[in-house]
């Protein structure tokens, strides 16, 4: 079984951007989302489940559009309405295609809000609608970054107490950028990725929460192109050696949109600590004129490295349904109500 | 002959930082800096001298230390006085070493105040000390991001135009951060490397600036691992390919501390765009126990790279000779004044 573990709604219907339009104008509580299943298939069955299909994989983890999540707009109030709305569109998403979906939740942060604002919605999305982590933004303000490190005790570790007790992960993932500053898939995508890595290297957070577990997506940003740094850094500050100190935490995706970049990930980073991921539909569309083939078609590279194929099944599997602890029971249970 | 583009004087006496003390508590012109040319010499030749010889390379790049240009702090006036103080200094360093070192501009940015407060001293340290290029800070507020992007016409092309007119390249670096949701060397320079490029990629500065000239230092952030996606994004945008864009104004320094790391920089960037560099005394300045040799000794990775002899003799002289349009001619009156 192939798991993508990164994928978003990106597809959604134009009634959700619409809903969407209405709450940056200033209306807090827009009118209710009307979308059909129909609708809904359409646009998976077009999208999302026909790349899976063309590309063979078998089960995306599958949130709402991390670009959309904008939590630097409007208050608190903004955030929960609009989060509660991509939330259970993925969750109808889910119930339509449970052999090829599996949920994940945004979550309503706000800048200045603290985290455990967001304590209840990841509730409700495990509990309720079976979804098997959450997508945690570590500057909601866009790319201001005013907010306390991942690190800061009084503000993150009350959600991560409720991510522990759950036993769901988070995939680490900013929002749209409104810094022109950086722009959000070429710059700020990355950058929040390195960023969080290195708050998690210079603090005790996973002395403090030995189980949490955090994905960094895209490739982990710059991480592992510049292993050698972070591993310096690490000895310089007497710090225990990377491995030690992050790796029984911190996992990276696979979405790195040329095979170098592969190659170089599956040779510094340990197998145990990459997950599938191609963010398909996502950042980038096109065919490479290099490849004639889509950027985004990782698994392609994936083929072409000479993994073991233990390595692989790892890779490909196994390490998702280890690092999502709730993972194999959830898709039991998708299974069993889709026959 | 190797040359090694960027290194900064960061073994510089205790007298330097006790003026800069001076400053942060609220003094903007402490009393005059004494430090003696003995004092400049065992700096120098126990640190990046000694260093030099022991792995082989031959004229330095040399400006003040990227982390210690600290813009954000105090006005305007404070970084001039701070600028001036700095690159004297490194003029010194130059006057003592002609044959070993070769200077490069601090410049004195502050947030809002518009770079084109730096053509003065740029043109000072250009004609009056025999400089070859500056170090550009794209984010002056030390990791808030708030001042206009590179590309922004009013802000930034002022300098630029003085940069074209005496033919100089920047080095693109960030300075200390003071967010703290950055660490300066672990993420913020990395950061600034991969936010600079991205302005870069979507604005038609190039255009505007045939050849104006930037180094990304830090093998680019984390732009060569990326390639793909950087390709993919220009491509979904309708830009012209990255080659044709960007690679006839954008090089990268080889400031990556691990083999693979270089592998990929050499495999991913035309080897007409890399420079040759080490960054040491630096940011990681301890033995990796993976190879038992120094993370920042990046002759030796390079050495390691199945590179045709010319291409070795490109990125190790030849493209610096190239992007810094002032190093031959200036390498001469230094060697002719040393003997």
């Amino acid at each position: 079984m192939i798991i993508d573990c990164h994928g978003h709604y990106t597809t959604a219907p134009k009634e959700l951007q619409a809903f969407r339009d209405e709450q940056i104008k200033g209306n807090d509580t827009p009118a209710p989302l009307k979308i059909s299943d129909d609708q809904i298939r359409e646009t998976i069955q077009n999208g999302q489940l026909k790349m899976q299909q063309d590309r063979g994989s078998d089960i995306t983890i599958f949130s709402p559009r991390a670009a959309g999540m904008g939590h630097h707009i409007g208050t608190g109030k903004t955030s929960e309405v609009w989060t509660d709305v991509c939330n259970t569109l993925i969750h109808r998403v889910v119930k339509l295609f449970p052999k090829n979906f599996i949920g994940v939740a945004q979550l309503p942060q706000t800048p200045g809000v603290p985290p455990s604002n967001s304590i209840k919605e990841l509730e409700r999305c495990v509990n309720e609608f079976g979804f098997i982590g959450c997508n945690l933004n570590p500057d909601p303000s866009g790319g201001k970054w005013t907010d306390p490190p991942m690190t800061d005790k009084k503000w993150w570790y009350p959600f991560y107490e409720k991510m522990v007790e759950l036993d769901v992960p988070a995939m680490i993932h900013v929002s749209a950028a409104c810094n022109p500053a950086f722009h959000t898939t070429g710059s700020h995508y990355l950058n929040g990725d390195t960023a969080a890595f290195m708050q998690c290297l210079t603090s005790d957070l996973f002395k403090n929460f030995p189980t949490l577990k955090f994905i960094i997506p895209h490739g982990g940003g710059a991480v592992p192109y510049h292993w050698g740094r972070f591993r310096g850094l690490a000895q310089d500050m007497k710090l225990p050696p990377i491995g030690e100190l992050l790796l029984n935490n911190i996992y990276f995706d696979t979405c790195v949109y040329h095979l170098p970049g592969q190659e170089l990930l599956t040779k510094v980073i340990p197998l145990d600590n990459i997950l599938f991921a191609s963010e398909m539909i996502g950042a980038v569309r096109g065919i490479d004129p290099e490849t004639g083939h889509p950027y985004d078609d990782t698994k392609r590279y994936i083929e072409q490295l000479a993994l073991a194929p233990d390595d692989k099944a790892r890779l490909y599997e196994g390490n998702a349904r280890r690092v999502y602890g709730r993972l194999s029971s959830q898709l039991t249970r998708q299974f069993a109500a889709s026959t």
